[in-house]
């Protein structure tokens, strides 16, 4: 039997504490609603963390023990310290995966990962948002319906200011008449990097099956795979890979 | 003085010749009227061929002439000989550029150098289209507003069945709720390639400035640059190269 | 438990028959030895299809029951019949898998898919291939050294005309002087295609262990996921989508 | 006439200060001999800054005057201030372009836009290097002989840990047996990035007029071109861009 693919929750987890609307849908957090699809999916073992634990959560053990880390951060991008965004970069450059949810587009992780300013266009009128797949056969969209439709959402509008995506799998159609790249893949080093638009903290976006079925086909997609190791400034003799076992 | 950009714009030119609704919008032909703007525009010199002149027009000379093909076919591909097909594709190998515009999307060359089906999801009720911009920077996007507007189009929609583009640089959203990704590049061998989706033959779309600027710039963009030559099926002895000059 | 990869080894099947020399080092062709070693490999079950079987061994039955086609051709590649070069790539379309081995660069499946001459340049001289990996965390890389090293091989060298790659997985280093993107994977539609260089037919290259491997990983990699329709020529009237179940 | 392009030719200007060597080959530093070819080229205007002037050199107003950044490091990364790191970055984003030679792989300023290590293998025994061209077509090939050859540099090898280049331009050959993607390009924001391996200090890379050519080319492909408004955090209200002029 595989093994399941250890994934790791983040959230700031402010709103929630700050918002009684928003404590209402999501009494544990989101992160608790997400980790709890997870757990129920099937082959995978999905724990949190979060912005006020030491560390953010995120110490060298944690990381070192998750296969995908999922990232929600919104009104405290700023809170989360420089050395652990080097350390969260350090383990998906290593293989881990990566996913970051809607307003995680801002945060240092994204955008230290991305090299742009992952800046965007925004309008809350809980306007309708269809999302077209523009990448059938990928493993993130498997038993999902084209399109997937969520009744009211924030829209996030182009330029979305990221690079050239490696895939673009998902494409969103906003009724006021913008549209976004809201899945779209990226590599860095050996870890695998997918932004997922949909998530707002006070529409129930994580109650949404599709939705959920979107992050949990990525974190299968995202289990570390191939060689892990990336090689540091190594200076190598002549014949140097001759002599290796 | 830099040397002018040669432009052949090719037309199955059949529409015209059958509807005089379409007649009254292009009395010469689509082909005409997208010349004559970039003769007008500087710096190019358009001419213009057709499906029933001898060998589509398309003789060797021709496209030994041409720096960018201009494609509009709909109601005729298969009418386009396979020899004349292969005739293009060795040309776009060998540097030229080409540009496919709206229902070329189905002709055969674009099939030919695309790899898939290219087909797609589509409408024709007039609907509004707005292309964003999801590349500044590029030279195509010169001079043009963000986004361009469309009052009155044929809806073409997602999948739209063509490899993953290497620039993506317009989406458009249509009033009845699909998205497109209306401009795409890709190159093949020494050539550019640049699909751009409007162009209907009932709606004045080859009149709207914008839209012609678009083809203006793109015929900058791909006219050949770099080296042109691709090596067919060479042989060669160890340090062969060390003796070229 | 996972169901098995069906994978399909289809082999053009005639120097082994017009050479001793290659008969002794596969004396039931190379299809056989790769089917072979797939099917020890476990969670997969390979069959083979050659070219002088009733349709190239490849009916809409076979096609149907594959998952993952690997191409092996090269004295042969004109024999191959363009009614079932339609029929793979329509397979390729629809998500089915399919691996190009060495020679295979110049089949017309392949030129078929990429829009290209694929033309290289190559020498005979059993010079050393080192093979250094370019996308470590890549499923194809799981469980192989780095460099792979082949001490005796025909030599491919660049400019290979393909489409950029989407992703570059292996770049060889020939003592000769040149060096070859030797793995290389495109999607078609729904389906991954992925070009593999070794593999010629004197060297005994698909007895290399690190070869199998790179075959067996690719296999893998390369079946179906995700959502596997595409629309064809699919004419939606206004709101058709919300109608879906 | 068109614009010159506006270069300025950043140095970290160590190197040929401490050491004689290196000063009896560059007198005036790297970066005065590579502004000399480009100044002579035609259509460029080249000026310099290195780290020990104020702002390094690179103050708001040089950058604001700047189309096209050259970038030399390699003993210094570390003194580079973070905040010229910034504005460097931001200036990327909104259009100018940047390149980035031999040792500035590991520049602060690479490593932003990359979101990666950029770490890659070493060696110094001056053994030969042989570029082969893998984009024909690419104005950065204009006028080169396929491969370049240089008979002696440093050798760097693979893994490189950037993300998938959008295009890869060279890939080196080395004696010793490594290969490397030595010339790649890729965009952030509107602007272009194009790393290119040869350079070193030491050998006489920046006499070679096969390099000198390269970045010449690359200077004039990476001129700012098309829109260059990057939205940053822009809110629209329904129908914003109905009312734009």
């Amino acid at each position: 039997m595989a093994k399941p693919v250890r994934v790791t929750v983040w959230n700031e987890f402010r709103h929630e504490k700050k918002n009684k609307e928003i404590a209402a849908i999501y009494p544990d957090g989101m992160h608790a609603a997400i980790a709890s699809h997870l757990n129920a999916a099937g082959g995978m073992k999905a724990r949190t963390a979060t912005l006020d634990e030491p560390d953010h959560g995120l110490t060298e053990d944690v990381l070192a023990g998750t296969d995908v880390l999922i990232w929600w951060g919104h009104m405290a991008h700023g809170e989360v310290r420089e050395e652990i965004v080097d350390r969260v970069q350090s383990h998906v450059i290593a293989g881990m995966g990566i996913i970051l949810l809607h307003s995680a587009h801002f945060s240092k992780i994204f955008r230290r990962l991305m090299g742009t300013t992952c800046s965007l266009k925004w309008r809350e009128v809980a306007e309708k948002e269809i999302l077209w797949c523009t990448k059938p056969g990928h493993p993130i969209t498997e038993g999902l319906p084209d399109p997937i439709i969520l009744e009211h959402t924030e829209m996030y509008g182009e330029f979305f200011d990221v690079p050239e995506p490696e895939e673009t799998i998902f494409i969103s159609h906003f009724a006021g008449g913008e549209v976004f790249r809201s899945g779209c893949t990226w590599r860095r080093g050996a870890g695998k990097v997918f932004y997922f638009r949909p998530g707002h903290e006070t529409y129930p976006i994580f109650k949404d099956p599709n939705v959920l079925k979107v992050i949990e086909n990525a974190c299968r997609w995202e289990a570390p795979a191939g060689r892990q190791d990336i090689t540091v400034s190594h200076r190598g003799e002549i014949g140097w890979f001759e002599k290796q076992k």
